[in-house]
């Protein structure tokens, strides 16, 4: 029989639960630890592995294991490690494992015996499929370790300054910083910014006593200051940790200024790409739900990677049981439920979906078990209802969380049809509740949402808007409406937020105001370029001074320069002007409807499902290949199908 | 303001659920680790500790902690560790901490601002008054570690056999091994028999490749082997380590055999008690609730030490949620509820009682889910009918549960109406339970309750109606039935299990017949002592040889020779022989009623709640002492009064 390859299994959702919780356990703040303020679910530490097997022939097999514990093979024990042999026949393996301080996983080698997914895995309550991952398919590995791969890097200059020398990397770091001196100790001051660094008081990281063999915690920074030192007392280096994932897009155009945005965009976007997507490097690395699901419009036209997506959708969500809302957040619950629907529509994986159904099922009904007499979802007393942050009426229901709701009885009705179970209950609650935020939230006058309705004040911001949009809930004649009473509309008070800006752009490009949303992000991504970024921040404001626009949160350095949702043009170029979608799930059709005018040159790949699609336009021809079949161009009108491996060539000129 | 002192503190019930998963964990077999079976509830990883002061003067404190965080003080942020300085007024503080691999808790040095049971512990889900032990208030300690007493054993007899060297420790030791050698290596094979320590393929425990500078596991036995070896060659020793836990009671008589029947069962239940209540210090060293059920008796007859109970009870029960009974036990879940009001029975402990009440209520809600049309608890498929390793008729719902469950119902209403509550619910429920046992369980026919109604085979096992009378539920007529048709015929099985034999024991007493009570303690332990018995065992069998006496389990040294249950003639004698008992909770009144019919002489001591009872009887008089007011002495029909430090003397002859 042929040797199939073992991996490393655990109980399934348990190393997502066990990583996360070491993720949102790594911030640091100016020399305290912080751990993330929400509770944290608990991964197992007593778990039973078993499968049964039919051996045609004998066979000998070994078990490792992180943890302590047995193998029972036919009732008979057997410790880990030891070589076990079997006669051929009816073979049933049992491994018990408890493991307090980590995860508790194992790997079994033998020609069949071997551990995957076929294994189950049961925590003495409920016995699922065991977990695994590409990541952890070597003996010789630890599921309980992550492993970076490891980069030496030098600062590009190194500057005598205020008494002290100032190292820039000329990039965003995140690793060890290694010191040589001649100074018995120093003091190292961390900067995203020469400013950060510069600032010995406020530096949101600084490490004190430092001596050539100091093992220094990871950190992020562009630029090191040394206080109290001279220029020819100290050299340092860095080694830069990164988590391998392969960038399958490019993008080159004529247009620098869009080239160097996707280029600082893909920085920004893989330095906050780990084994799950954290918010920021700096500050607060931690697993945002509303951060991660701007992250997952990215990975498509970026990586197509579809494990990071499952561990983070498995890290956020937790156990079954839930009772807190992600991250607190009521929105973020259902941000979540949504990227489950966004993920399947992304990759056909209905393998996960399957796996992942109880826990969308718990949330919903923990939503459903806050709402009102019309079926409008509140916030309990320890809820956050957050969608922005910004000035909004949030008197009793408020209408962008119903939006979401609506998505998410949607979301059910789908999953469940997908699973071959019938979904009509949220067919039913999402046409009520549709019902009911037409009655209580459009306002025919306003010709817009009003975020609410109990308190009178009919005011309307843009956020419900815009979901409403994003969402397909708002009809054609709404969707005008909106158009020009809300998001053209300068009264209405403009978003300030990276965050939700990244909602109204999507929201304004899938309307089709491609100048508009091309202008802005050349506006405001190409202005952070001008203000010498080189990783795209967590928030811009043109008008702020160097001394303000660091700051945020009330911390002068509170700002995280290098944040996951500024990589979001990354997503706007690959969907809207280069114009890649998936037309059914897992791309088993798409469309490619590339938009030339905004362009002289394009030479440009966007990954799909299992494949690629390369797009270069050149002298007024545009020329298309898929690497895979099912995909149509679109322009103009016109349609060509896209068959495996044929460039489509089709002149375009405006 | 006067410094009170300093505890660490944590989130309620996670000290015992920490400690007691690292001793489920503790089990060893034959070079295995074998974690116990059952799902392990987990203690929470990230904990906030809060507390607001009103100060009248300034104040410096410190925070130390197991874990990472940081200590906020009216909005500022400090380090762990950091001397804070505080002005006099309103001041908040905030403690954060997570801890992925050990218990989250912190001690707080100030003269006014210190931890203790003041602050809340608050998962970031829910908010409750902070866990504390007596054992952990000093800075230094961690609450991580037990702290054991230690103590340099050595044998006391060598001999060369079976071509290697075997010592005899003439007590059970449990601890680790120190070998001084002349060989390279050498092999230890570990017996708590000296047969079991010889039989190198068998033994339970033996450790391979020993020197003298090997560390080696903890562990427990009377005899060490070490097989290809010269008497000259080898030297060792042990380090023995106990749990620190005041012995209270004395029990001296002029009966030799029953005095070393107390003090043997003294050493056993010293052995087995730990920071919790385990089955034996060889085998399984789990928390068995039903188990600890019955080392909750022994308790206040020896220790009368009210924080074991505590730690068990929590240990046991885990996380308040519940879906799995207790090591997978439903009659072992309904002891546990039985045994917390067993304990408010020694303590009088309302705080305690208000603290595990919410996991009271889950634990009866899940029984609850699991009766029938007539109120009848009956096993899921994932549960297990335990009542006795034994023949008994378990179709459909038995007898022996519902028992249980009455006086659980009988418990719950009890406890609301302590907590201020009205329990009228219970009190129905157990009504109309009760009703129910007596229309379908009991037999007139038979004079007795039958196993199982619904097999129709009517089956008497004596195991419900031992229950029926333990609880109170049968009436005089049943009792008096049950006495005739079940206790003392013949005909009906055995009981064969020491663990079910104590209930037996105690109901018979309990009824009066203290002659044959007596005589069964002789005959039982009393055969034990003369087969060599350091300490209590497992099981015991008059009639198997050698070959079989350390058999259990098909294991030819499965059986386990030091075991908690074994020490029950500590509380026969207390509680029967000499009469002590509570006759309201707290031993706020107590009854104090020796049977001196049965000795000559006696010189005991029996702890009661914050006190004791001093009990002798010489040439013909009894005398008996109370360090305590609320006692009753109890004689032949009369009583007097115990007065503090007042000796009651009474003339006593058959």
């Amino acid at each position: 029989m042929a040797e199939k390859s073992a991996k490393w299994i655990w109980y399934p959702g348990d190393f997502e639960i066990y990583h996360g919780m070491l993720q949102n356990f790594q911030r640091e703040e100016r020399g305290y630890g912080w751990p993330a303020y929400w509770k944290m679910d608990d991964w197992r530490k007593n778990v039973k592995f078993t499968r049964e097997y039919e051996l045609e022939e004998a066979e000998e097999f070994s078990v490792h294991g992180a943890g302590q514990g047995y193998v029972e093979v036919n009732g008979k024990k057997y410790a880990l490690g030891e070589t076990i042999s079997c006669a051929p026949g009816h073979t049933k393996i049992v491994v018990c494992l408890g493991n307090m301080t980590g995860l508790p996983c194992i790997y079994i080698e033998g020609s069949v015996i071997r551990s995957d997914e076929g294994w189950m895995a049961d925590d003495f309550e409920e016995k699922l499929p065991a977990g695994t991952s590409k990541l952890y398919t070597e003996k010789e590995q630890d599921p309980n370790h992550v492993y970076y791969e490891k980069q030496v890097v030098y600062p590009v200059s190194k500057k005598q300054i205020k008494g002290g020398v100032l190292f820039d990397f000329a990039r965003m770091v995140n690793g060890t910083v290694k010191v040589k001196t001649k100074k018995e100790q120093v003091t190292i001051c961390y900067g995203e910014s020469d400013r950060e660094a510069l600032d010995i008081q406020w530096c949101y990281y600084k490490q004190e006593n430092v001596t050539e063999d100091s093992a220094i915690r990871k950190r992020a920074f562009r630029y090191l200051f040394v206080p109290d030192c001279k220029e020819e007392e100290i050299e340092c280096s860095a080694v830069h940790e990164h988590f391998p994932i392969e960038v399958k897009a490019k993008f080159s155009s004529d247009d620098e200024q869009l080239n160097q945005i996707w280029s600082v965009a893909k920085e920004t976007y893989q330095l906050c790409s780990g084994l799950f997507f954290i918010d920021g490097i700096k500050r607060d690395r931690w697993i945002w739900s509303g951060d991660a699901y701007q992250s997952y419009f990215v990975n498509p036209y970026l990586f197509f990677d579809e494990d990071i997506n499952k561990r983070t959708i498995l890290a956020l969500r937790g156990n079954r049981e839930i009772r807190q809302h992600i991250n607190t957040i009521v929105d973020y619950s259902l941000l979540w439920l949504i990227s489950v629907a966004d993920h399947y529509q992304m990759t056909s994986d209905t393998a996960f979906l399957s796996e992942v159904f109880d826990k969308m099922q718990a949330l919903i009904d923990l939503c459903e078990s806050q709402t009102d007499e019309n079926g409008f979802l509140y916030g309990r007393e320890q809820d956050w209802i957050f969608i922005d942050w910004c000035d909004m009426d949030k008197t009793g229901v408020i209408a962008a969380e119903q939006m979401l709701l609506l998505k998410c009885y949607e979301t059910m009705a789908e999953s469940m049809e997908l699973l071959g179970r019938t979904g009509n209950k949220y067919v039913e609650k999402a046409a009520e509740l549709k019902k009911n935020i037409m009655k209580f939230f459009w306002d025919e006058e306003k010709g817009a949402f009003i975020d609410s309705f109990e308190s009178g004040k009919r005011n309307v911001t843009r956020h419900a808007n815009i979901f409403a949009i994003l969402f397909d809930i708002a009809d054609e004649k709404q969707t005008q409406s909106i158009v020009e009473h809300v998001l053209f509309n300068e009264d209405i008070t403009e978003i300030s937020t990276p965050y939700f800006k990244f909602y109204e752009m999507d929201v304004l490009a899938k309307l089709g105001y491609l100048d508009e949303v091309l202008e802005r992000v050349k506006q405001y991504w190409g202005g952070m370029l001008k203000k010498g970024a080189v990783t795209f921040w967590e928030e811009y404001q043109p008008n702020q001074s160097e001394d303000e626009q660091y700051g945020m949160y009330g911390d002068p350095f509170g700002k995280s320069l290098c944040h996951a949702w500024g990589a979001s043009p990354i997503y706007l170029l690959g969907r809207y002007y280069l114009g890649v979608r998936p037309t059914k799930p897992g791309y088993e059709t798409f469309e490619v409807s590339p938009q030339p005018r905004f362009f002289k040159e394009l030479c440009c790949t966007v990954p799909i499902k299992n494949g690629k699609v390369d797009i270069s336009y050149q002298e007024g021809v545009l020329s298309v290949t898929a690497d895979r079949d099912g995909g149509v161009l679109k322009m103009d009108g016109r349609e060509w199908r896209l068959n495996q491996g044929e460039c489509v060539k089709v002149k375009y000129s405006l």
